[in-house]
């Protein structure tokens, strides 16, 4: 398998950021999942009154996320997101996280709504870390893509 | 278990910067871990000559995303780091990430870590995503912090 | 009045991007002003000459703010400004800042030059507040907008 | 009154980020304050359940801004903020918004302050603005400030 | 010469960024070129091997510059670019750096292309800089640029 | 001449930020010096009236890439800047551009004095490039600098 089948190599091999200059503007979305395992008693901490609910935090950290990926990822395109979502599910033992994006461009938005769920758990771990050491992220993958050449993708969650 | 045991809550359970300016400043250190999945066949196509290496590529994106912490991480305080590394481990089935970060100053660096090898994580995935939908990113936690108050905390890798 | 009203709230009444994918691009305009309040003498010190002149620091600092606003503003769509430009009224007892935003996209611009007015008039603070304590910004409200669904809206400055 | 009384200018009267590398490391604080005016029936539609309160989004953006000061405002230093907070208290007709800064650094925190409140009264207007087109941003001011060689300064708030 | 004259200049001679609304959409492009001097046994210290290349580093310092452009040039418009690349050739004596750009926008992309290869120098100047006083960035100019209502212009290399 | 005489590189060769936590904090300075050759007639244009002066645009633009330099430079360290000051010489045929900065910390500031000159000089390139083809910048490089183990280093500019 050669280089140039890897994503963002140009002919001599060398990274770049891949030229799109040529597809055509299409709307396109993505949806991530993030996981963050917790114990029990962590869960029953996160709090719900209107102040301080870190999973406000981390929606906003999640959205604000998205819009900066071209600037985390060196290979990534800058594209002007017109819609991001993060929600979050409560489960016994932790909190799965959902983050879409949609655009509409020359190019994808999988890495906006991976970017978006991985900050979005990192927010999360940030602001109950201290209650227990047990705290970790886990699996973060797509769970959809539409739109582009490559057409609809659609993945069943891990269980 | 009241807000006031979150961390960044202040005592009227608002979100806030955690005050850090009464305490002393001291030399700090974490080490996180992440962990990309991918098939053997990916694996393979990972190149290792001098030009466009993914790994080269995700250690610059982990190393410069440390030092943006502070501005992805809604309440993480800015911090000077005086070093940031993140190494690979090739695996059969997967490679692992592990970044270490190190700062004189009144609060801990674990978060500058985590977001190290999450964003290195994110960068592998961008870089092998097209070959193969199976790539997901996988248990990212920390291993090792010293310093401050709480002292040193070391964890075994799950395996 | 339910949530639903409020911009930047989804069906469920989470915090998020408003979906603008849908809608077409056309021209949009905003207009917004803020007002530095100073004492005369200190409306004196504000140096004319070539070198070092705060209003054009405080130029610079708006029009580099507007194309900020995204970062800034959480729920912002980010925007590729066609035009920006920030303009200053002497008047005895203060400054009156205009700063406009033009962009051909899917939203508007109103916070684009909400923004660039009020970095200005935040950089004219900071390079005069050593010379006076009364210094204080006043109102920063939008002048006119044009474009999108709802059209064209024109206010009368307070006066 | 010669350019030199101005803030951020060298001997020749060109703008500098002015030395304060010979000033003693100092614990500092600054309290500022901003006003969002709104008919009372926007009041009334302010949400104050768990999901989405545009306050805890202008909340998250006020800190989160504090942390950019220096990007934004030209000729200001780099400052490690040990503490940011900021609050909020509605009113008939309006909201006040106070925003606190800590430091301990060879220069103060007065713009940081000022920013935080300034953009968390931008994120409020901007999650209101299509409910009334009569919300406006009103005066921003110091409230207080301590620490460094001018010692402590206190201001009634205007009413 | 009037101020008019000048670019990001309006009627008045204040500083803006020029009003491109009214300008067609169209594929651009431009190459810039910079040059790092370096005597022949610094030269000799370029490693080429898997890990830890300057140039690696360099060239994804370069891209990521690129897209940073309109933060650090005030005047300059926010552009998706849709590709950037970054390349080398190792002379007897110094390194010469290749940096093209392209977009599909209203203006062109000639700052980004040269911020890129002025970026990709410096990171080989902090790179190298170690090993000898004599390292200096030298000549940075456009080679090339397709597109917009200037058409095409290529320079030939300067020897 | 092996890898690990290369600034950035850790012990297997791998690129990393440098540790400098166990250097001592003092006081550093550096003074670099770039150049934009421009055409007699260009030099003419350049205006020196109130508003728009491109140099004082630049200068603006230079201070604030300074503060950039740890997010440009990959391996760069974060810097609290206690100053930075750009100056401006004009010659029959050029801009020579002086960039200071200034810092008390563990490592030097050299990248940041060639950061600021680089893209003040990106600036005036950008504000005059309409007028002629054949502006250019020209030499970039370390003037001086003191502090930290290697001391005082100074440079007679090339002429």
């Amino acid at each position: 398998m050669k280089n140039s089948k890897l994503s963002h190599y140009d002919q001599s091999g060398a990274a770049s950021m891949v030229d799109v200059s040529g597809k055509p503007i299409s709307s396109r979305s993505a949806t991530a999942r993030a996981y963050v395992s917790m114990p029990a008693d962590v869960m029953a901490a996160i709090p719900h009154n209107t102040k301080g609910d870190p999973l406000e935090v981390a929606r906003i950290a999640g959205i604000s996320a998205a819009k900066k990926t071209s600037e985390l990822i060196p290979l990534c395109h800058q594209l002007p997101l017109s819609h991001v979502a993060v929600e979050f599910r409560l489960e016994k033992a932790g909190i799965e996280i959902t983050a879409k994006a949609r655009t509409v461009a020359q190019t994808g938005v999988e890495m906006e709504a991976m970017t978006a769920a991985a900050v979005a758990a990192l927010t999360i771990y940030d602001m109950t870390k201290a209650l227990n050491k047990a705290i970790e992220i886990r699996e973060i993958y797509l769970l959809e893509k539409t739109g582009g050449k490559s057409g609809t993708f659609r993945r069943t969650p891990a269980k």
